[in-house]
């Protein structure tokens, strides 16, 4: 199984190495001639993102025994959509710095990040043209699918910030169309492009959305127990700013008396200073929803793992999964 | 003649109507999820537009002897392309009110706002994938030219805002991309559903561009010329913030001594008081610009409906054609 492991790093290394080179050729090829949108677009591409979403696609296409490299249009096409929604997400947000460079809005201005998300998006659709497939149309309808999920779920998620009660029901329904989908439908159109047939397409979405979820609660996991430098934001960010997140609504769920009356003063006065965030911390660890967060991210990705087993490549398979563990394990 | 113009009167009347209820019922079968985002949706689609854009998607369509009603899901995403630049654009540029009405932003907020134009674009490709064609790649290819096009053109406009020397030249490539290549595009999708042959799609695509570039002169001329409530908001709105038009472009390049330091002021000031307004006016009539942009709407949609000629359906010619003079003879 070593060899399997080894094998599986080396071709996601060689995929990350491979996607960042094309991004940066096609966005120098569609360069947007109005210089107010151009400084912005490079910029966001100059984040040194992790691309996650397209490396999915590639290894989802060779899982099916399809060339990975065919999935690079729709590959950066994902990471187009993804780099989308956090230039308007960081608007709505109010969001001054990611990865530790300023935002777009930040750095430019609000009209100036409006513009260049909308055109990240129209060029993602420029990219996912590219592709060559007989299978185009499923394939436009799977990303759409995931454009407007993404946008139903911000919507939750600006709902979420006014409600005082949202359940762990509602915030994985969210997290489902604001997270999970984007992950599910680029595995999905990995796919699609590497020819598999139905049922593999089928196990190949439902393995995105699980590995969706345990991405998401990884991530809420991380501003409580990360390291801020890795995160490239102040541990503890989501508590300050009363977001409502995995721990903290399983938190409401557990907690009674006085502990309950802290979380409920939290979320009711969207957020807490920096004492209110170490007594919250405390709770976290006391009532142990730490913990059940980390047995959902586990849970989550076992279940992704499971859905990989009718795969056809035995190679492509080891990759997910390889893929999917580093995911879990991941600090940043 | 007489009775094929009735004719095309009528059925451009019958199919406003169609589209009208299509989009109602689209908005209300794709009903986002999140009242956040719902309530928008609704608001932008109440607001009584003229639904060019998609009755050219149908008349195109049956201008190569197709049928008209094939095109409604592509005319549906052509008009939620349209009013999405308008709910963002009307961000970008601060406007207040658009046909009378509060903009979204001002009803709602900017967040609001933002995300709304998003899921309106979203929509816009779902709607176009309900398009049963099996040139499905041409016609996601043009919608997506047009959307990157809309993008640029918007970039360069908020360019010309904070810049001084703009020409006719530079403002007739602004305006091919912000309004004519969404025009052209209707007219392209409407052929390419239709079964047109290549010849005819391109006929159709260059119609499309010369009656857009016509109808943006034909908007700019009705800020001067135009009946305040028919227009839906103060005459000379243009002038007053500066905006740089065809007439004020025109104007400057023809005026001299202290008529030109008068519109450079205007130009260096972005905008002018009501006195200023009244003086700019009388310099469009003393130059004669305001006949100089007649003349161009008049010179550009000749032109459109000159490549109308080899289109196979005559009932189908003359309904384009009639509609390119009504556009050419708007109050509003």
């Amino acid at each position: 199984m070593e060899e399997v492991m080894i094998e599986a790093q080396k071709s996601i290394e060689r995929y990350r190495a491979l996607i960042e080179r094309q991004l940066k050729s096609f966005i120098r090829r569609s360069h947007p001639k109005p210089r107010f949108l151009a400084e912005p677009v490079e910029y966001v591409f100059g984040n040194r993102g992790k691309r996650i979403r397209p490396i999915l696609v590639l290894l989802a296409c060779e899982a099916v025994n399809g060339r990975g490299r065919d999935a690079l249009p729709a590959g950066m096409a994902i990471e187009l959509l993804h780099n989308f929604t956090l230039v308007h997400d960081d608007i709505m947000d109010g969001a001054d710095s990611r990865r530790g460079r300023a935002t777009v809005h930040v750095r430019w201005d609000q009209s100036t990040a409006i513009l260049a998300g909308d055109e990240l998006i129209a060029l993602a659709y420029r990219a996912l043209l590219e592709t060559r497939s007989p299978r185009l149309r499923p394939i436009v309808e799977s990303f759409t699918r995931a454009f407007v999920a993404v946008c139903e779920g911000q919507g939750y998620d600006k709902e979420f910030e006014v409600r005082h009660r949202v359940s762990l029901t509602d915030y994985m329904k969210m997290i489902d169309q604001k997270t999970a989908t984007i992950i599910s439908a680029a595995a999905e159109i990995g796919g699609l492009i590497g020819g598999g047939r139905g049922m593999h397409i089928g196990a190949l979405r439902a393995f995105g959305l699980h590995l969706g979820r345990a991405f998401q609660i990884q991530d809420d996991l991380l501003d409580v127990i990360g390291d801020a430098p890795q995160i490239g934001k102040p541990v503890g960010a989501d508590i300050a700013s009363g977001k409502k997140t995995y721990p903290l609504i399983r938190a409401l769920e557990k907690a009674k008396g006085v502990d309950r009356s802290l979380i409920l003063r939290v979320i009711n006065r969207n957020g807490a200073r920096p004492p209110g965030v170490k007594r919250i911390r405390a709770l976290y660890e006391e009532y142990g929803v730490l913990n059940d967060a980390r047995k959902a991210v586990q849970r989550e990705t076992e279940k992704a793992k499971r859905l990989l087993r009718p795969l056809p490549s035995r190679q492509g398979r080891a990759a997910l999964s390889y893929f999917a563990d580093q995911l879990m394990q991941r600090h940043s």
